[in-house]
């Protein structure tokens, strides 16, 4: 099989991270005779340096005739604390979303046996868990109507969400959960908000399309709650955008497992893949971070964008295997030796 | 003092919770040589089903005419799950909060040693944790305009901020740092929001009217990672709304004392105060809920709304030997003997 994939390295540890996806990609297509295509293109703060534009058009060409994305991280500390700035990275992340059409964000979050240790929460709270958010990524506040009125002393942003869009995004959400346990949380608030009652009333009536799935609806404040109570009672949730950009970074921390979290974000036509972990860029430059979490998202692509299941396979049990031996960076390592992110890079497609 | 308290009860366990409060503030006065004026007034689904109303004028009136309000719960599952009922207690919440001016919604979460074994969190990580939550409580999403366009197809909702209202939660914000460790952290999504945008720069602007106070400014996101990873690493923490809505519910669970919780909501002429927990249908009438968190909420309004810290001190001492001594609900008791509502508020009283 021929795989065209963009590659979009981005900021801080970002390149360095999708050298070993790269390279453990690259030794899986060896190994199951496909032939991988990369085309590399710029974003984020690399491309505000490089052309001006966090999400140049030539990079969504790039993107748009690639069969998927393969991303790192952007961001750059020197574009924080400054309300005033004209061009952010970020922007590019939210025009990039918009432009491909990427309005399912997926978010698992499990634990690794050899990991579960360095969990916040106790291990009997967080044993067993492996939950799935999806968010939706292309609509609501993030996009709606927002600026300012009174000379700037007001300010203001809309929600906003149409039925069309919460039915393609719940319909995602039950075929996920008939595919796992069949229990589905719509996550909202819709005892304040107009737009979480359409929510609500939509996937509603998406029930009785799928009797099997046990579905729940609960308030997105009680949800913030459970997830660190008891988040192995969570199979598949599916909630709004920023609702999912809170709930899922609070998920990700309860794991231990941070620094190996894949992301997948769908579109009709194309579809990205990224560590959820930032640019980190403390460490960029460094090869010390760590790149399992990109490593997973390619082993989510190959499932995912190309329906290689033997391929993804094989990526998650080298990363296992890693993880077992100890080859890991220094987040990991504790007392142990802690590996450069090129010599994981090395050691996984060495045992591919 | 002559102390005129409005007393709203509401639904649920609230009642029953409200009396034992009530008896240890009555005991307290005794000993202080204050006299107490209870007002008792119905809010809530008990409220609607009164005068088909959750916040009736009769009830408004009552509040404004106290000198602060002491509130048990409110809510009724009747009314959930149905996204078309059109009077809902909790709109009497909102209508409350609003008409009362309750702007600013003040959540500490803080550790019992002697309950720190009930956290989800490891020990390493909750201990010590003492933080506040000021949360803006009359405005942004909550309030704005909302509604439903294209034949009920699109809702939306509308998030909007003035600079006085930031300012105005702000400042107490930075009072409460100076009051405390100096440390102010101001929550907001300033890579997306207009609205939080305003937020940062008005907190800003205010910082050289602060000099002592680190102010530290972080997004919505990393805020609900770092409540789970090291919740002790706060102090104070201002936000808006429906942030504060979410993250004060996510820090509520992390001491393992979440029945113990007390809030205070600060208005410029009235105060309210409540238990954080809500109105628990399934224990109503059982005379099992955990009083602490609304005796403790009264604590709060000695010391809050009347300056009055030794009485606040004297309640807030009893709770504490109360719990050393094993003196607690079925929540707290373990494989040791429960105590009922009513005996715990006994015991509080006798000790007092
Ligand atoms: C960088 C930011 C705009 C983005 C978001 O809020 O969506 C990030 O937090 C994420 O979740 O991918
Ligand atoms: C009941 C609901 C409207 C309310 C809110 O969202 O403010 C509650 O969750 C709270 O935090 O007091």
């Amino acid at each position: 099989m021929e795989l065209n994939i963009a590659l979009l390295a981005g900021d801080g540890i970002g390149p360095e991270v999708i050298d070993q996806a790269v390279k453990v990609c690259d030794a899986v297509a060896k190994k199951y005779d496909h032939k991988i295509n990369w085309t590399s293109a710029l974003t984020g703060a690399a491309a505000i340096d490089a052309v001006g534009e966090p999400y140049p058009n030539e990079t969504h060409e790039i993107c748009t005739n690639a069969d998927a994305v393969l991303f790192g991280a952007i961001g750059h500390p020197r574009f924080d604390n400054d309300p005033s700035a004209k061009v952010r990275p970020e922007q590019g992340l939210l025009k990039m979303r918009q432009k491909l059409g990427l309005f399912a964000n997926v978010r698992p979050t499990f634990t690794f046996p050899s990991l579960i240790d360095k969990s916040p929460l106790k291990q009997e709270r967080i044993e067993g868990t492996d939950l799935v958010f999806l968010r939706e990524l292309t609509s609501g506040i993030y996009f709606g109507k927002r600026g300012r009125e009174d000379n700037g002393e007001t300010a203001y942003d809309t929600c906003t969400y149409t039925r069309e869009e919460v039915k393609r995004l719940a319909k995602k959400g039950f075929e996920m959960a008939m595919a796992r346990n069949k229990k589905l949380c719509c996550v909202d608030k819709a005892n304040v908000l107009e737009s979480s009652r359409l929510w609500r009333e939509t996937v509603q009536a998406m029930e009785k399309d799928y009797p099997e799935v046990e579905v729940s609806y609960e308030f997105v404040d009680a949800v913030a709650m459970r997830l660190v109570q008891w988040p192995n009672s969570y199979d598949v949730l599916i909630t709004e955008n920023l609702f999912g950009d809170i709930l899922t970074d609070e998920a990700s921390v309860i794991s231990g497992s941070m620094g190996l979290m894949p992301s997948a974000s769908l579109g009709e036509k194309t579809s990205l893949f990224e560590p959820i972990h930032g640019s980190y860029p403390q460490a960029a430059g460094k090869d010390i971070a760590n790149p399992l979490a990109t490593v997973l998202s390619a082993a989510m692509m190959f499932e995912t964008a190309f329906g290689l299941q033997e391929e993804a396979q094989a990526i998650k049990n080298v990363v296992d295997k890693s993880l077992e031996e100890g080859i890991v960076t220094e987040d990991l390592a504790g007392d142990a030796k802690a590996y450069k992110t090129s010599e994981v890079g090395d050691w996984l497609v060495k045992h591919i």
